[in-house]
């Protein structure tokens, strides 16, 4: 395979992965309608979600993992994305949130569709409940994909358990962030969250799953887990400094989504620590709050951005030495490039 | 294998599934605790939830469809018992439920535990959340658990795709479920929730499983589906039966529950085919409300139960004369010993 720029094997990826997922999800269409006419509906709303956005950072990263895109590894490539979209689902019912790539979310839709049923309490219960199920559908449709795979029985085996390993870990991370808006406890650091959250399925998973089909060496996929797990913490510290100073209009969500929902983030790891108790005091009443206002330029006067932003660029050099220990040629050329292609990201 | 009685094979699959599923998710509890020490406390819920109650009837029909309890067939078995309890966790969820077999449900303990931290209404939804995602953790689980299976590829592949089918037909089944509640429409029927939500996956998919593993052939694998479906409708109206009529002491539910849940069961259906107008705009009054005195023994007056326990019988028949096709012995003789077991539960 010859080297690709990062946007046109990006996007070669996506068309492929994209019409694959498509037309499986189209078949459950089709099988649900012999259930129940709604329940047809749910799997359109799945379809629809799906649909709704997504670079597919994960299936190009399985690909650039295995070496080549070819049709072997799209079912691969696919199982990434599809668990993506799974936690998605959950994550959206777990922050209420009802608009994502500027469309309502399964939840959201969902209650649109409930609100002329029920009392208010009720409807996003039933919304939620539904979302759920949505969720458990993408996650079977995950797993189940890896037998897909035209790989050896010995590859499908150490691919389901990568799958299987990367659920584990970003239910872990979810935990966390979940509990660090109210559990008071020094237990937990915004890293931890990064690493099981992020970094694990959405970059180690991919590329290392991608490898696998490849039957790369061990040497080689170890330099791709710590070369996924830098490389993704970086990319999450990059998300929180894009979520809270980059345009609303861009990003689609709100600026102080996180002040919001009280997460923990790096970047307010940062800022709590440079604060004297009266500051800390008046953080402690208003964090986790509807209305937050003027935080973000708190946030950005106390140093924390400042400080943030120097520590994702340490991650991103940090995964730029560990590509170093591998050859130059694809994987090594493509993921630099990738690196290149992250850093470049703007607010 | 020796024919055993439903209660000595039962007892002996309990064990064995048990021990085996126990010592994974301790596993898991000793993976978790590096993560998080609050995630290694999610995989003790796991572990205290999992352990909470169950006779594993659906791990039994496994073994029953493999034709003997050996070593191989416990992982394929413990499979559909962990796709059963992620379920679960998830109908407590949905159902609002905060206890089970007596014990607290995993959003039960979370409310417990949330509720010194965090203001009522927030600590439903935080409850709810890690409630979920146990739930995802044993879905993953029951999926990876199929490639523990010392059977040949094609067979792990066959019982893959069943678990996929299982999961489709129980989502179905649940969504279902849930709007039946409050979606005025006549485009659903109860049978259909019974056939989807609880004859698919806890009957036919534990009964096929073990057939697949034992390479019957597909005559004797469409007997089972066919029994599967009429034994699960049939354990399913009992099981309607027994939560309206049963000692609440026995059943561990408050015999109203589906009553004031709105769960448009066929009990309730049957009750509702009864009324004349006058008895149907009061029965719309109450159905679904939290109080609902004396429906119980109106539903009883009406003839409904008389109507629908004439059903369930019907439907064991039926499943006892889809067995009559089967060659006398393993498998036929056991599974006519289990629709004894199942007919004789008393309320």
């Amino acid at each position: 395979m010859s080297l690709m720029e990062v946007n046109s094997l990006l996007s070669a990826t996506k068309q492929a992965v994209d019409a694959y997922i498509v037309d499986r999800i189209h078949d459950r269409v089709a099988q649900a309608t012999v259930v129940y006419p709604r329940y047809e509906r749910l799997w359109r709303e799945i379809a629809r979600i799906y649909q709704a956005g997504g670079k597919r950072m994960r299936p190009y990263l399985t690909v650039v993992g295995y070496g080549a895109l070819d049709a072997a590894i799209i079912p691969v490539a696919a199982v990434q994305e599809l668990l993506h979209v799974a936690m998605l689902v959950h994550d959206d019912i777990i922050d209420r949130d009802v608009v994502r790539h500027s469309q309502p979310t399964v939840n959201g839709a969902y209650e649109a569709d409930y609100a002329p049923l029920l009392p208010p309490q009720q409807t996003t219960h039933y919304a939620n409940s539904v979302a759920l199920l949505a969720g458990d559908a993408l996650l079977s449709e995950a797993y189940h994909l890896v037998q897909s795979a035209p790989f050896s029985s010995s590859v499908i085996r150490q691919l389901s358990e990568r799958l299987s390993q990367s659920v584990f870990e970003v239910i872990g991370g979810e935990l966390i962030d979940v509990e660090a808006g109210f559990i008071m406890t020094e237990q937990f650091d915004p890293m931890t969250i990064y690493r099981y959250k992020t970094a694990s399925y959405s970059l180690v998973g991919p590329l290392v799953s991608g490898a696998l089909c490849a039957e790369v060496d061990e040497t080689t996929r170890g330099i791709l887990q710590e070369f996924g797990t830098q490389c993704g913490i970086a990319f999450q510290l990059q998300d929180d400094l894009i979520g809270m100073f980059g345009d609303e209009a861009t990003t689609g969500k709100s600026a102080d989504t996180d002040v919001r929902e009280g997460k923990r983030t790096v970047l307010i790891a940062e800022h709590q620590t440079m604060m004297n108790d009266e500051q800390a005091a008046r953080f402690a009443q208003w964090f986790g709050m509807r209305d937050a206002p003027g935080q973000v330029l708190r946030i950005e006067a106390s140093g924390a951005r400042q400080k943030t932003e120097a520590t994702a660029q340490q991650y991103f050099a940090q995964a730029r030495a560990t590509l170093a220990k591998l050859q130059h040629g694809f994987r090594r050329n493509e993921l630099e490039q990738f690196v290149d292609h992250l850093q470049g990201r703007r607010y």
